[in-house]
């Protein structure tokens, strides 16, 4: 009982059921179920037959040139997201791309331009940094009043790893920057050629060309072999398959910024170069195709992210906003990472709203869905909405069923 | 240029050859190679075919019931093992185990016994963090006077994960502690049924019953669905597929606390109950088994560990220990975690012996092999050698091989 009161009041102590205990230690002791030798070792490890959790993949997104998965994020743990359920997205398919062969140019206004390949970039001086990637286009459904009925599907278009390569920086100055320069221009070896134009400040910041995730070389859906991490900025900003940097006094204004990756406003024009994603959160457990047993003790957690550094505070919120209690935030908090939140929360039984509201350290606070759309209306790109980042609500309804409505 | 004479006057750019660079880009524009489309998506994603670095198996444990597998510490990056990687030791192999039946039961010197179902464990109030886990006996052949030719058979039984889970402190508040209790005594429900016991200061400090390992749920071969994470204590203490805690005022004096993993001195006596990890490193890269192409910058890498606490220091000295350079920290620095360390050097051809030293918050300093085997002898318990940390030396030799002699 020692820790009662701790946290808003909410006893943290479940008090749950006895049973038949006592008799539980000689029975134990007594039992020879699984006294057979178990499996053998393996080279490359699986996760367990019984885990079942996968990408989803959207019935708009099935063929290879529209390709997107989505992490299950309503399953995952911490801050990592495994990189077999990263989300990915890509406009023709996923290159196989040998990194023996594979070479980044780096050229344009630079006084000594470069051609590396993947044994040469290991020789620079290399960083690690846990980072978000989120698609620009992340919960366009609940912009649209379409809301995801699960956190895979309302937002599972951002993922965290760890990253690992050189920071651009390190590369700029070993070509030499041409003060004309104020922009480099990132091209994929993906079919399609993927461009983005990245503005100098931002490349010689915390731009990283990254060859790492999660301690080992990135995978393919994510970039193999290399990858530009752009953190905080829009995922199709961070080019995958990355083979071509040139530093350009203009942007390339190439389909992917000019038609794709733009945001419609009110009075039809479109903004772009929107890179920063701002501050967002939502409920992963519980959260919508979940279910609550029975009355008690549970813990609400979820994640946040923002583009602009780390996230400050969470609060969440039981009564449709009308009042709010801070989350735990696991620490170390990074920059412009996923950051789980935690709130010990005893459940009465009866229907009750969840929603968590982020705060990062600019202050910048995450805004309600009927906010967002006052300032951005409700007009779709291209490519959908993009930049959606509205506080999201589950209902645990009295049956115990988590639904997002 | 600008970065010259930074960081022990080591200057940070490479200068690579420039080559045919400037008509390299024109080149790239009408390259028609990689246009075909890409691969489709998958539920579950896979690393690259290329990528070929696995766990290995010793030749002295190719039977299930003495299984281990070690990790290949020279190709990874940060600090996160892939799950797939993570080194593991087992007794009687991997039980393949129904999360949806396994239970846990807390029982002996408690107020109020239970029994936990995975569903009962995931309501508690969770925690995640980075942390090591280390077999006793890594490295033991390195005190034996055989190194390791490559990182991996050195010191391949490290590893290191986001862990999620409940604290035991938690579920020991649940409970309710008798204070007759000393001791926690663990027991898995592997074949074997191995058991260790842990002091009751520990267990209510930062004792960890985990379920969730990198964001998903622990690998088979690290516990699946449940093991206790005992942070910066040697690996066996850290027991897998966790199915019982008897709390109890004395030590179980279980086989694996009393004939196996003891520390044999000199007078023949053995330690036990020598819990702690004590203050480690390794140089990853450049590291035995690998090739320097030819003279230049070059980046030295390496993870360091301690179980008494954060990685305050470490040092790389390449004239035989004579003098040391400070080594940067990967921030932030966890815990009872790996820690990468980077230093930027310079080959200049010559053969050259390449070492790291590390410090911990507690101002240990990693000692020398001839100090360690000065203090601990060279007797052999029944299960080898444990709780060797000696630095370890690696060779570039003018041929630019790495070895470890």
């Amino acid at each position: 009982m020692r820790r009662e009161q701790q946290k808003g009041g909410v006893s943290r102590r479940i008090f749950l059921a006895a049973g038949s205990i006592a008799a539980a230690a000689p029975a134990l002791a007594a039992d020879q179920t699984g006294r057979a030798l178990g499996e053998g070792r393996r080279l490359y490890g699986e996760r367990s037959v019984f885990e079942k959790s996968t990408r989803s993949f959207g019935a708009s997104t099935l063929s290879v040139p529209t390709g997107s998965s989505r992490t299950p994020l309503q399953d995952l743990y911490g801050i990592i997201t495994p990189s077999s359920l990263h989300f990915e997205r890509h406009h023709s398919g996923v290159p196989t791309i040998d990194p023996a062969a594979h070479q980044l140019v780096i050229h344009g206004l630079a006084k000594q331009p470069l051609r590396l390949s993947m044994d040469d970039l290991r020789r620079f001086p290399s960083i690690s940094r846990v980072h978000f990637i989120e698609c620009a286009g992340n919960a366009g459904r609940e912009h649209r009043g379409n809301p995801g009925p699960t956190a895979q599907l309302s937002h599972g278009l951002v993922s965290c790893s760890e990253w690992t390569g050189v920071l651009l920086r390190t590369l700029l100055d070993e070509v030499g920057v041409d003060p004309a320069a104020s922009w480099v221009i990132a091209e994929g070896a993906d079919s399609s050629r993927h461009v983005r134009s990245i503005p100098i400040a931002k490349a010689l910041d915390d731009t990283i060309v990254a060859y790492g995730q999660n301690g080992e070389a990135i995978r393919p859906e994510q970039g193999y072999p290399l990858r530009l991490v752009v953190p905080g900025w829009e995922g199709n900003v961070n080019v995958k398959w990355l083979r071509r940097l040139q530093l350009a006094n203009e942007p390339a204004m190439a389909r992917d910024e000019a038609s794709s990756y733009t945001d419609l406003m009110p009075n039809g024009k479109a903004r772009h170069f929107t890179f920063e994603m701002e501050a967002n959160s939502v409920i992963t457990r519980p959260s919508g195709g979940q279910h609550l047993a029975h009355a008690g003790l549970y813990e609400i957690s979820g994640i946040a992210w923002s583009g602009k550094g780390r996230i400050a505070r969470v609060e969440v919120s039981t009564d449709e906003g009308r009042s709010w209690r801070d989350a735990e935030l696991q620490g170390p908090v990074h920059s412009k990472a996923l950051t789980r939140f935690r709130l010990p929360w005893r459940w009465d039984g009866a229907e009750v709203p969840l929603e968590s509201r982020a705060t990062d350290e600019t202050h910048y606070v995450q805004p309600t869905r009927e906010a967002l759309i006052a300032a951005r209306g409700m007009k779709e790109g291209p490519d959908g909405f993009n930049h959606y980042h509205g506080i999201k609500r589950w209902y645990v309804k009295a049956s115990g069923e988590v639904l997002h409505a």
